[in-house]
């Protein structure tokens, strides 16, 4: 027999599915437009058919143990996605009680940080650690908190928001409605504003001068860092500087045995790695000075985002 | 029969010692000299002696459920008090063994702002919540968060340190070697550094212009604002703005019930809470506003500390 769980990753364009075993091995997967359908019930009943086509393909002898969902405002305690902005779907969304009618198999619902932080812990560098911090550099910044060896959801279920703590209240202009908040400096769009200021600021030739806005990506401000473009490079130390104060007020908040990167910026390796910690050991007290890892992610891969909902399945059925 | 735990408050100049009932009632106590033991030997026995003298006192039908210590670096995972600063034995101090031997019963050590959540917990404000923040305003800034119903530790077990948060890294200098930590603004000593900036920034009249920095206290200036002192109320604007500004970082990380604070400079009433929930309220992403009340401690007294030491005892035994 072989044991499965589902693991559903819901974006704004594309929702991916995938069933992955125990192990965190993602054995079947397929992908649907989550813009394809008016109606919340037809992409409901198109992720169901998927799953269980790959259940099909996957051979009669494989057993479904529940379907794990990661969604941005993925409430964990109401098994719902509430007001979610990226969806066509306005209100809140009751997912889990969807599916486990449809199923009849357990369905856990959390936002994709908290899953990205599940799955660290399950498949991937976080194993056997039972306090630590997962920071997700994506279009924003996302982080999920384990803390006991457990998920922490807070008293509403929103707990982890590292990306809209406060770097400075008169900072750049936030989604959230805020000015100043950590993801706005730091993640793939962050790092882009700060290439632009930066330029603005500042006299030094660049290659990046002549990128616009909108083509600019963090594989360009890495190579050109790479090939010392000084522009580039004082960006990575702007973002590390920032991204390691506010790490620090995190670490004294839980005192982590690790803090793992994940997604594109964390790919740009000691660029980051290196300014980040040098700015997060400057900033602790020295009680908590050099007790505390950053590390790259081990979900370094597209499927993580899956890997981290079908997590949820295991972590839940190990309690 | 009467069940009690000891609950141990380690200051730096005197040690409270009491015997608490499971409904928080202190039923007898008594206060040694921290400061009149050369060796942490003789300390340890007139504590034990004390406690031995309290359960006499009681009569022959009290029970000793365990001993729990509240002290400035007590570590709850060792059971020891490590490099304290305000002791005068140096290296670690075995306490709790040193008690288990003694009286063969449990004997739990935290930090003193832990112990104070807990006992929030277990006798005031908190009970029945399962996730929210103590703050504790004297000297300095301690704090204490549960999460989920437990107590963060964190990995080193030394979470939970919101007073050495920065404000400004080039602000006031701290006692623990940084510079601009929440502690230097929020706190019995911040407030008076913020009434000396502000005399020394401003022209206003001011009562507090004939008063030293030594002899000032949280009491004179709370007086003064409510007698109408303009700086002495912009005082508690400024601290507010500040306190609410870093809380409002804690409530994204941890997403609580409900924050209390307690001490002298929460008795300011009014004053302290009106800035500090706006600037909370201002600071956090929309998500999270109009969720999280801040409120007075229910532990508003002298034996607090004791109250907060002894709840160790009961939250061991209730799991």
């Amino acid at each position: 027999m072989t044991q499965v769980a589902a693991g559903i990753d819901i974006g704004g364009t594309n929702t991916k599915i995938g069933l992955v075993n125990r192990e965190g091995k993602l054995l079947k997967h397929t992908s649907i437009e989550t813009t394809a359908y008016l109606e919340v019930d037809d992409y409901f009943a198109a992720m169901a058919k998927a799953i269980k086509d790959l259940m099909s393909d996957l051979g009669s002898d494989a057993v479904l143990n529940g379907v794990g969902v990661g969604a941005a405002n993925g409430n964990y305690y109401t098994g719902t996605i509430d007001r979610s902005t990226n969806l066509r779907w306005k209100g809140t969304i009751p997912l889990a009680e969807m599916f486990q009618k449809s199923f009849n198999k357990p369905c856990l619902i959390t936002n994709d940080a908290n899953a990205a932080a599940l799955g660290e812990m399950i498949y991937g560098n976080a194993k056997g650690m039972k306090d630590f911090l997962m920071i997700t550099l994506g279009t924003g910044l996302g982080s999920g908190f384990v803390c006991n060896g457990q998920l922490l959801n807070g008293h509403h279920g929103i707990a982890g928001e590292l990306g809209h703590t406060t770097v400075n209240i008169n900072g750049r202009y936030c989604n959230c409605g805020k000015r100043g908040c950590l993801e706005t400096y730091v993640s793939a769009t962050g790092i882009r504003r700060t290439v632009y200021k930066l330029l603005a600021d500042h006299l030094e030739p660049s290659e990046l001068r002549g990128i616009s806005f909108e083509d600019l990506n963090t594989k360009m401000i890495t190579d050109a860092a790479l090939r010392g473009d000084i522009v580039a490079k004082q960006c990575f130390e702007y973002t590390g500087r920032i991204l390691g104060m506010k790490l620090a007020d995190a670490v004294v908040h839980t005192d982590p045995e690790a803090i793992f990167l994940f997604g594109g910026l964390a790919q740009a390796g000691e660029l980051i790695f290196t300014p980040t910690i040098r700015s997060m050991e400057e900033n602790l007290m020295p009680l908590f000075r050099n007790k505390v890892k950053v590390l790259p992610s081990g979900l370094q891969n597209q499927a993580a985002p899956i890997l981290g909902a079908s997590s949820l399945i295991w972590d839940h059925l190990s309690r």
